[in-house]
């Protein structure tokens, strides 16, 4: 997204001034602080404010588990372990707030993490700005033909050329309507709280949002998940590459243990030890569904 | 709204036939069990389930104050007393299950209250219905020249006429083309996900919405105060005369000490017992801004 | 626990009279309604009310996914669906609500569990009674070698009486001063709230616990599990078989993909590919920590 | 409570090396970070981290309310605005991380204030220090003879000497006997997870709590109130002073319209708005119930 002036004005005034401070400070996360990331074609993601790192993840488990602690010789092999066996109140003590802009049915799937802080621009006060999500072409897929909630191919020719057209006139027409509606220029001027349902869901919004580090991961693991939606998982990645960066030794171990991890049933543990034990497994053996094989499968071959 | 013939024979069948319980039951509630009560245009509040009866919340306290509750001498007294003392635990014993059908912009403010349960109609998987919100010209007021976020005189004449079919066309058009990008009739199709993005912010959606009774609580508070918006503020009307029904003390406590409560700040208090001497208190020398004075006299005179 | 005779009429009281409900009822759960299932040497757990079953979830889940859902053909398959991919959302649908009576340092773990209603027998308005956990024998073990938070060999002989006579000694005495403080023959008596700080952490105490389904099954995980403290896990295990009773189809999700599943890290994932492809792998070329490999060992041979 | 050498040169030095910072920085919060401010005979509460300042709310309220806010000319408005009408999102801006060490009967109470990220020291683990809370003479008193949950005089003579000695010495005892069972002299040990049982409610724990300013307004209204049982209480007002220096146009509108208001009903209101115009109100014709009347002449005589 391109910033006005001002907004870059501001962004560069906020990190001109540093401030002496006695609290735990991120280096990698000092970088980022107000500077806006992009994403999709007008939104972004930036950090307003943190607290702690990975050295508060560490203090929160030694004062926890006390004395305990000290036979974990360091502190990556500490936050791995916490990882590993699903500690989750020492990651809870780091924090951090976003400034995001994104499309409102972007923020309709955002907002299901109940367990977040969020001020979000209010369109009965205010009048929303004239921004819209357009897909890049290469991101307008068709139906997926065998998953209920997936995309397919992506369309090409005349019908991507449609859907883009139809998209781009109905966002515009929507909001000059909008405005029209709003206009005390020889009428009275609709209420804001009712000329926003004007708006199509590609409407651009934008929130302030608060979460805890073990709060952040969850979203992250279901968001920046291969399976998430496209508009939302981009986001999603952008935070990884921020979180990365505030908490390098954390996101390590949630990169391996989540991201990259993989859950097993009983079934699925029963099925690899038969063919660690040299035998061929099928799909009518196994015990499992098809759907459970199909996915077995694309994990282990 | 009116239901379908089907949707009817369902509510029908699930009404038909009771069944034994040894489970705590409200005779009121059990009159509301799967009704459709009508809200907006298209809109609909029905319960589906719920749990605890007002006997429920007193014994609940009486765990938790043993002994000590016995010198409360009727179930009425003690439900009171818990609500005047904002004891909230007992309340949270009591659950509830909506059925709500409800446009995407009122949906977009009651997702705010966090301490909930819920399971949205998913507009991924599946194909939104032909449904919009269309103010009834009596609620199609102008903004508030005093309130940001409030709605002023009602809209009349040819500017009335122009802003309805203004949202009838948008959504009609808007709807058309979702149809038309979602359709594989001699094209691919585009994805689900995508093409709702076209939908205006008065499309319908539908959920089930679970909560407990404090938590219910504090949701009406708000959202049937005179400031919530109208298009909220209706379903928290009918899920009032609902919640009467089936926690009859209960409500009746939270009808005195909540929705016809006042609270004053410190300074409030100041200027009451002053004016209770026979003092006669101005602006001025009350110690409030004009803002908390024109609030406070609205009430007191 | 032995129940006290009038208890007992309550219970069977409370069992006489069903009453006809429109709700969802599960038969299965119908049957624990009220009844004490006796857990450690004074402790109970019991069911005081419930909302939902298994058709409840998928109920949900068909709101919520719509048309797509039609393509799984039974409410088994969609219920192991929705657990194998995280949907916590049709879970929390359901919704039940026990009486527990448990030990203090027992109820001092349980209550990390955030996201459940509570109603406790408060120690500031009555007074507790003269009940203490004392372990069985077979379960008075020392401490660990190997595990900080763990229990090793079960003590014998002398040293296990010691450690008996000790515990009732001190909570036999301690009751005893506890009575003589609050006592008000001859003196005034001291205030409940502060007598009460004289008992040890192996007094009995009660409360009403209600959670949705989805956040017991995240209770159940941990504590029914190998590593949780003896003294919380039986609690866990008696509800494990009651809400096998109450909802069958999800608890068999659960069971397989929770209790009897397995995380494994991207390394881990790794590891058993190389294993899968003829490959010995060893602690020194797994990429693993000690401490990892012991625990994967454990699991995979 | 005295601090160890140690503990207070672990002080100095986390408060000797300022660092830059980007982040909002408070002042006044400076100044307490690390620094332990005593609370009963050995308790402490100390600042750890936090995030945010009074800018941060307002800022947070700019984004939601967009330009709206613009009409409120200064911060302090702005803020007391917010408090008034229970805008609650602004306030949850801001978190704060304390230290505490406190009474385990303190913890039990604390606790139950749900929407709080806790590590605290884990006795399964570790061994507890021998610290127990024995109150000062002045707070040894006597059952309320009006409130169950009340504490009436203090108690004097030779009873409040004995209630001393008995809670010290069950306390000591209790602790010895801790050392004795976990002893591994000759021994095998009891394991650390059941010899903690023994000991009594007064035995000092620590935890690090983390929570938002809005969680904790509620937490202090309820904990700092006159109703609230001493020892919990004292903690309250250490953390209202920290709060004041931290935030104080918040903290100023939370003392005015939260610590210092008063909630009244509606037949509260009715029978003022009688008083204000000269009727002479009696409890028999208020409406009131004897508890109600008695507690509403208590705020207005």
């Amino acid at each position: 997204m391109p910033l006005t002036p001002e907004q870059q004005a501001q962004i560069d005034e906020d990190r001109s001034t540093p401030r002496p401070t006695l609290r735990a400070v991120s280096e990698g996360m000092e970088r980022h602080l107000y500077v806006a990331h992009p994403v999709l074609d007008h939104g972004l993601v930036r950090v307003i404010d943190y607290m702690g790192d990975d050295g508060a993840i560490v203090q929160a488990a030694r004062v926890s588990y006390g004395r305990g602690t000290k036979a974990v010789s360091n502190d990556e092999g500490l936050i791995r372990y916490l990882m590993r066996h699903w500690h989750s109140t020492p990651f809870e003590m780091c924090e951090v707030k976003f400034h995001v802009k994104l499309p409102v049915f972007v923020a309709r799937q955002w907002i299901r993490h109940r367990t977040a802080n969020v001020n979000e621009y209010s369109a009965r006060y205010s009048i929303l700005d004239r921004e819209f999500y357009i897909p890049a072409p290469e991101q307008l897929a068709a139906q997926s033909k065998v998953n209920n909630q997936g995309r397919g191919e992506v369309l090409s020719g005349d019908e991507a050329q449609r859907v883009l057209d139809l998209l781009r006139e109905d966002a515009t027409r929507a909001y000059d309507h909008y405005e029209d509606m709003l206009s005390q220029d020889g009428q009275q001027g609709l209420a804001r709280e009712l000329a926003r349902m004007n708006l199509p869901a590609n409407v651009y919004t934008q929130w302030y949002w608060k979460t805890d580090l073990h709060n952040l991961f969850h979203f992250l693991r279901l968001r920046a998940d291969a399976h998430a939606q496209y508009e939302i998982r981009v986001y999603a990645e952008a935070m990884c590459r921020i979180v990365k960066d505030w908490v390098p030794l954390a996101y390590g171990a949630f990169e391996d243990y989540r991201l990259g991890g993989v859950s097993l049933s009983g079934r699925g543990v029963e099925v690899l030890r038969r063919r660690l034990a040299g035998e061929v497994v099928t799909a009518e053996n196994s015990g499992m569904s098809k759907g459970e094989w199909r996915e077995f499968e694309g994990v282990w071959g």
